[in-house]
């Protein structure tokens, strides 16, 4: 497969995915064999207008097991032409001169595909605001087919702050390409998903159940994926339209209680950082696989871009 | 050629320019056979006092695509050693022990000649303050003989923030040291070039016009060189001094019927960021070069980084 | 000898710094025979949570001289995940799930052990806070070691900032480690070396004596190890108990007058950056090593480096 811009989750088909999967699977053998040379005279920019360590650090440490280099910023926005008012699309046109490929991270939803109208180079999508991370589902995905051997018929919680988290959205669009059992979306109900991926579902035919009780939930379902309160982009107004107090947050915390509910081959995934909506006590669990998940990350990020930088090498 | 420090841009002399045109041309087809390993043991320290994605990120790729690495820091003066009161002589003796040569962006005109006159490897000045940028320089001219096959005899405009832009200052120097046509200094009274300039002019038997009639100017000449109002490190004198409002500015803005009235066969360059001195709307004409020229700052800092660091290879 | 993680400088026996001395000379051959490519699928991530260009610089750039590669933040602080409110430790096990080796710097005493606990990969400290600043330790005896070609036996003032200084409570501990002369503690009174450091000298038989007359200890002394006012991490508390005014630091300041005093084979060091604790007329001693001091915080690093990534190899 060639891959030209990554841009949304839901641009990846069915086929696309499982391809996607099993080229993550080879990339961790790179990996663990010490790694390789496809990319070795390949330049990646990562361009993060947000900060995002875990993000950023994964595709550069991806990039460079696959024998390429990297550059980059870590603050575009502070340390850039930004601040001397260049538009978003002037500086991927030339930042597009240097490199041959550019990870971008931006605040605003639908500045990825701005960015690829122009771009003489692939943009790869890292989380654009409030919009999509459709890496970030593709290594939900894969993580899920990787511990349980398939995502067909499983049944699937998403837990906590689901009107603001990115992650969710984009893992909703991916699993519609699947045959999935049943989603289950957990949380207070002032931080419902939003009406317009429950559409897509229902578009789609994927059933999916609202509640407010995750203890019953999660005695139910293969993967219970958690997420943490984002508030970091709030207005004033969506601070207090999303104001959850700790006592109605503590619900949907996952603690050795929920955990011992599970069923023993079942899966705990969060896309990471957390606050305290996963306890550490939780961590030592063999169902706890958050950790794996991120890690996961770097192989899934080695598969995309070996599929766009180096599409013909075996 | 062997390049020692790179500090301002009338260092370089006719014969040296045209030399560096010719490298920087090898470099285009380096980068194009997907680049080279020419400085493989070597390392390019970027320390950026001051923000400049562009720059920065050009000089990095540049050594990338040689097969060197780079190290370096986006924001000197916040994250460094400056911020526990060291001098940047002592800097400079030091992270001249780590590295091969050493790229320096700093806020204070003649820093790069300080930094020049200790460090134990050369200095490439990536922009002094208000004093000179003479990579920028190098490229500027690189790209008006690619663009029309020479510089002897043109007719160059200089328009816009004369007052405060360095890139035209440092421009001025180096079309001195070819047989220039005229160059027309198009500005706001208040913004007009500085009289140091206009005197080495003189002195060096370029002809220059001013003039406030971008119109009239824009039909007779072979360049037009765009630059934007540059206000980020006035102080609140300056501010006065140079405050020009929109009104004032508009007449000296590069929109379609300014593009209409040039010849055919003339070129419109800009070293960016731009803000809207010229509208998006000129960008697909032909004759719009500043997304060339952006890139050939890639060639003409390979070329250097080459001079400096590997000056006996073929 | 194959390194785990370097977390305080009291780890380190004789021998295993006789050895790191050894290793640390092979890689200065290393250096100037152009690099290395021992290190070439390796893989260091620099997290620094707290500014050091300096020693991040040297980290980084021992990578990339013996082949290896590098990713980093520059400011972990304010542009990661614990700005989301993530822990060190969850930040450590995801990132060390993407390299092969962790360089952390961080603002809390015990960071770099807590780390150690949960990384699945090495972790260098790179200081962490008032506590320890391990590396330094090593390059500075070895430092001595290379400047005088022993250290048993030896005389040694260090100078200044007691109090708060980091780099001479870590040489401490490893001095202790041989059979060093004496030690003499030269500082205002509101400065002197706290009692921890004093006490663990006395438990390991070496001599010390406080003083407050820097004349006549310079000129007695083998090494005089200066260091800087280090005020940058006080609190309001500590502000106060340990100021000093520019009259009261005056006499502990290195000048000519000093350095005159000074036996012709003694040496002067200094952690670095200074504030004007050494004058620069000063430098041109040949007795002022602090600049080569600098520079073997690259060979020594490298040696580490090794060590921990490549035990194995020649």
């Amino acid at each position: 497969m060639k891959l030209n811009h990554v841009i949304e989750s839901q641009q990846f088909e069915r086929a696309d995915l499982e391809w996607l999967f099993t080229q993550a699977d080879r990339m961790r053998n790179v990996v663990e064999a010490g790694g390789a040379n496809l990319l070795r005279t390949k330049i990646m920019a990562s361009l993060f207008y947000e900060p995002s360590t875990r993000t950023r650090l994964s595709f550069e440490a991806a990039m460079l097991r696959l024998g390429g280099s990297v550059i980059g910023t870590e603050n575009a926005r502070e340390f850039s032409s930004v601040s001397k008012g260049e538009t978003l699309e002037d500086t991927i046109r030339v930042i597009g001169g240097y490199v041959d490929v550019i990870v971008l991270r931006h605040d605003e939803e639908g500045s990825a595909e701005k960015a690829a109208a122009v771009s003489p180079v692939q943009i790869i999508n890292a989380g654009d605001g409030p919009g999509q991370h459709p890496t970030q589902a593709v290594l939900d995905t894969y993580t899920i087919n990787k511990e349980i051997g398939k995502i067909d018929d499983l049944s699937i919680a998403m837990c906590g702050d689901l009107a603001r988290g990115r992650t969710v959205r984009s893992l909703c669009y991916q699993l519609a390409k699947f045959n999935i059992g049943t989603i289950h979306l957990v949380s207070h109900p002032k931080l419902r998903m939003r009406d317009d991926i429950k559409e897509y579902l229902t578009k789609h035919d994927v059933k999916y159940v609202e509640s407010e009780d995750l203890e019953a939930v999660a005695s139910e379902v293969d993967i219970l994926y958690q997420t943490r309160t984002q508030d970091e982009r709030d207005d004033k107004e969506d601070e207090e339209r999303f104001l959850v107090t700790p006592e109605e947050a503590a619900p949907f915390d996952i603690d050795k209680s929920i955990v011992q509910r599970m069923r023993e081959d079942a899966y705990i995934m969060h896309p990471l950082p957390r606050k305290g909506e996963i306890t550490t006590a939780v961590d030592s669990d063999l169902r706890a696989a958050y950790f794996r998940q991120a890690k996961n990350g770097l192989y899934v990020r080695m598969a995309l871009l070996k599929a766009i930088l180096a599409p013909e090498a075996a």
